[in-house]
């Protein structure tokens, strides 16, 4: 349901309402984004926070104060084409919603960063399993131990995703992952939980638990909820992101991110 | 000469004034930067060109106002380590100097952008000539008819350095050149340079005209050039960049820059 919808209907049906659920798996071969809106006066430190720490957020698109049509997806609008957006205020959540035309204004500088979904869709079709997907649940997401470069009032401890498999699909999926860097690239980390301050893989700090074959390892590629933590480290009045899940789809598709 | 120099003992020799020449093929296998400095309070504009441009201004470091020590290259003050500066003023070209502790201040930001030299090593390691080190001289630069994505005040054409090869070695500088996608990456154009608005190739705009023997056909690479033209368009009090050819060398190699 979704699977082959194009990036336009989609937005389309997001916008008028008949979507606020995730967005994994539809508009498959379509980049889907992170979204970070926060206050044009902050925006200069934040994109060096990104601009300093690409792995977990990888810049796809940054809009100048006020404007709300990305470029990679002219004809959206970022205030209503999002299923679910969260508001922070002062660093905590405040509530979410489907529409952010009240609180969006002039002064606000919205940033797009790249997502994981991009290269799920290539493991897939290479082969490698994606448990996640398999059994029909968020990603596993973990705060790992280590901290990212900070940027003015900006920081944050980086943010893995994690998804099980053997070595050997292990060996495949860093080759396929490494030819798209703009959605995270090649794995952190591989086996070694414990190195990146992982205790319990059965208990992640977002998402949902998948599981663990007998000879599989865990895999660890940067996440984007890395760029929400650190937007809400500066505790702003106001920082709106989208929904884990709820992502905003473009018009790129996949394989344009790619360098080879 | 300067050759097997280290980024740090070659800088201690810009900073003590005793190297003020190119440093085309000096500290071979370190990375090269074109540098730009201008008023904080259009950082986040010009950061936004850069972003919009990622192949004629890749983004290798990005400092907070008033900082000259570059996370590159930790040890090194920006305001001394460059052989040669150029001042401009209203967009003018005012004058070269050696040292800008005096015009440098706390509300101007410095921005290192990937440089082409990363990559002749590796063109010349793979066994494609490079006819600009092969008569020693600077590298042919046009500037294009190709517009590239403007930002607030900040505009420009692209800048593209020329190199002739035969067609097969044109096959093999591509793929060379993909992996560094930080230092400008693959070409943007080959043989038909009409296309992109070159009337004759033997009057570059910057930089000297080179030999094209009979089978070559000119390969053209998006050139870091384009960041200092982009930086004077907005007229601005004061923009500090390196002088053509004179750049920064910092201690990050240039394998650490490629994806693969």
């Amino acid at each position: 349901m979704g699977k082959n919808l194009t990036p336009f209907l989609l937005r389309e049906q997001i916008r008028s309402g008949n979507w606020t659920g995730p967005t994994s798996g539809v508009a498959t071969g379509y980049v889907q984004t992170n979204l970070v809106m926060l206050p044009k006066d902050v925006a200069f430190e934040f994109l060096l926070f990104c601009i300093r720490n690409p792995k977990p957020c990888p810049i796809l698109d940054v809009l100048e104060p006020g404007q709300v049509e990305p470029t990679i997806a002219p004809d959206a609008d970022l205030r209503t084409d999002v299923p679910k957006y969260r508001i922070f205020r002062h660093g905590n959540l405040e509530k979410e919603v489907t529409d952010v035309t009240d609180l969006f204004d002039r002064e606000m500088v919205s940033l797009l960063l790249g997502c994981s979904f991009s290269f799920e869709n290539a493991l897939l079709a290479a082969g490698v399993p994606v448990r996640n997907i398999e059994e029909g649940k968020n990603v596993s997401m973990y705060i790992t131990s280590r901290k990212c470069r900070s940027a003015g009032r900006f920081k944050s401890s980086l943010v893995v995703s994690m998804r099980p498999m053997t070595p050997e699909q292990a060996v495949r999926a860093i080759q396929v992952t490494t030819r798209f860097h703009l959605t995270h690239g090649a794995p952190v980390q591989l086996g070694a939980s414990r190195d990146i301050g992982i205790k319990d893989l059965s208990r992640p700090d977002f998402g949902d638990p998948v599981e663990i074959k007998p000879g599989e390892i865990p895999v660890f590629w940067a996440c984007g909820v890395t760029s929400t933590l650190a937007a809400i480290s500066a505790s702003l009045p106001l920082v709106i992101t989208h929904s884990p899940g709820h992502m905003f789809v473009s018009d790129l598709k996949d394989e344009e991110l790619t360098l080879l």
